[in-house]
C-alpha cells in the first residue's frame, strides 16, 4: 500500500495511526501542501479532490481519511477499530465525525488561506477563529466522553477506536495553536492514554519522513 | 424512532432520505435552528453537541447524520445504502465525506453567522464564500463521478446509496444560493435521477412539518 500524506495534515495523521494500530506496512508518499503539490502533477492526476490523505491499495485509490480507516477495518479486521454492537459503532463514528465535520474542516489550511487572502482577516482574528472552532468542538466531545459509561481508557472502552484515531491529531493541532484545553479533562486523559501507545507516538508529524 | 430535525438542515435532510428509502416510520421532532432552539432546553439536555439531526431509537440518542445512516443500514439492512464490496463501500463513503467534510461544514448557519458577526464580512463576501466551497467541492465530486465506470444511474450503481443521501441536500443548498451548477453535469444528472424517487421528494425541506 502507498499512503500519500503530508506530515502536518491531521487527516493523514488519522490514517497513519490506523495503519500502525493494525501493524500494516506501507510506502510513505509525501505531498507538500504548503507548496501546493496536491494541486499539481503527478498527484493531481491521482486525486480528484486534491486532498490528502490518499491510500492506494493494489492500484485502487481511496480518499477521505474516515473512508480509508473503515476500508482498512473491513479488509484487515484485527485489531478492530469499531465496536461490534451497532449502538457502539454509531457512538464511535459520531465522535469521529464531531471532530472531522465540526472542527477540522474549518481550520484546514485552504480555509485559513481564504480567510486571510480573500477576506482580509488579520492573523489575530484568524487565530481566534481557529481556537473558537477547536474549543467549541472539543467541549461537545468532552460532554459526550465525560457523561457516558462507555468511555473507558480510550474514547470507547479500553482499546483504541476510530474515534481515538481522529481525536489525537486534533489535539496536536489544538496545542500548536495554543487552544485552551483545561476545560476538556476527559479528552486530555484519553489523549494521554493514546500517547502511551507506539502506534500513536510513531505516527506523529515530527516522525514523518517529510517532517521539516 | 424520533428524529430531531430542522426542515432546512441539510444534514437532517440526509437522514430523512435514508429513513424514507428504508421505509421506516418515525416521529418528526422540530428544532428551530434560527431561533437557536438547539442550544436551549429541552433539546440541549438531549444533545451534547447542540446540532441536528439527532435520532433517538429505543431511548438511545445518536448524533451525526453519517453515523445515523450507517446505524440505520446496520440495523435495517434492506434496501442497503452501501455496496457489499469494501472498495465500493470506500468509494461511497468517500463521496459522502467529500460533501459532508469539505463543503457542508463551511456553509453551516453558525459558520456564516461567525463570518458576519465576528469577522464583519459583508453579505456579498459571505455569499461568495458560500459559493466558493460549494463549487470547488462539487467539482471534485463531478470529477469522481464522471471518470468512474462504477457511477450508474446514481452515484454508485443503479440504486441509491449513502452518497446520494448526502448529495441531494447539498444541491438544494447550492440552488438556494445560486451556485453555478452547469460545470457539474454528472452530479446534476444523478440529482435528477434521485428526484424521481418519492423517498427524496417527500423528504425535501418544504415537505417537512416545520417548513415555514
Amino acid at each position: 500500500m502507498d499512503l500519500y500524506s503530508y506530515f502536518r495534515s491531521s487527516a493523514s495523521f488519522r490514517v497513519r495511526i490506523a495503519l500502525a494500530l493494525k501493524g500494516l506496512a506501507y510506502d510513505y508518499k509525501p505531498v507538500h501542501l504548503v507548496k501546493s503539490e496536491q494541486l499539481k502533477p503527478p498527484y493531481a492526476a491521482l486525486s480528484a479532490t486534491g486532498l490528502v490523505p490518499l491510500l492506494v491499495d493494489d492500484g485502487h485509490a481511496i480518499g477521505q481519511s474516515l473512508a480509508i480507516i473503515e476500508y482498512l477495518d473491513e479488509t484487515h479486521p484485527q485489531p478492530p477499530l469499531l465496536p461490534v454492537d451497532a449502538l457502539g459503532r454509531a457512538r464511535v463514528r459520531g465522535l469521529a465525525l464531531d471532530i472531522a465535520c465540526e472542527i477540522h474542516p474549518l481550520d484546514n489550511l485552504r480555509v485559513l488561506r481564504y480567510l486571510v487572502r480573500e477576506l482580509g482577516v488579520s492573523e489575530e482574528a484568524k487565530d481566534t477563529w481557529y481556537r473558537h472552532w477547536v474549543e467549541t468542538g472539543l467541549a461537545a466531545v468532552e460532554a459526550q466522553l465525560a457523561g457516558d459509561a462507555r468511555t473507558g481508557r480510550f474514547c470507547h472502552g479500553d482499546s483504541p477506536t476510530l474515534a481515538d484515531c481522529v481525536l489525537v491529531p486534533q489535539i496536536f493541532n489544538a496545542q500548536r495553536y495554543d487552544c485552551r484545553l483545561d476545560a476538556v479533562p476527559t479528552v486530555m486523559r484519553v489523549f494521554g492514554a493514546c500517547m502511551q501507545l507506539p502506534a500513536f507516538v510513531d505516527s506523529q508529524p515530527d516522525r514523518c519522513p517529510d517532517a521539516a
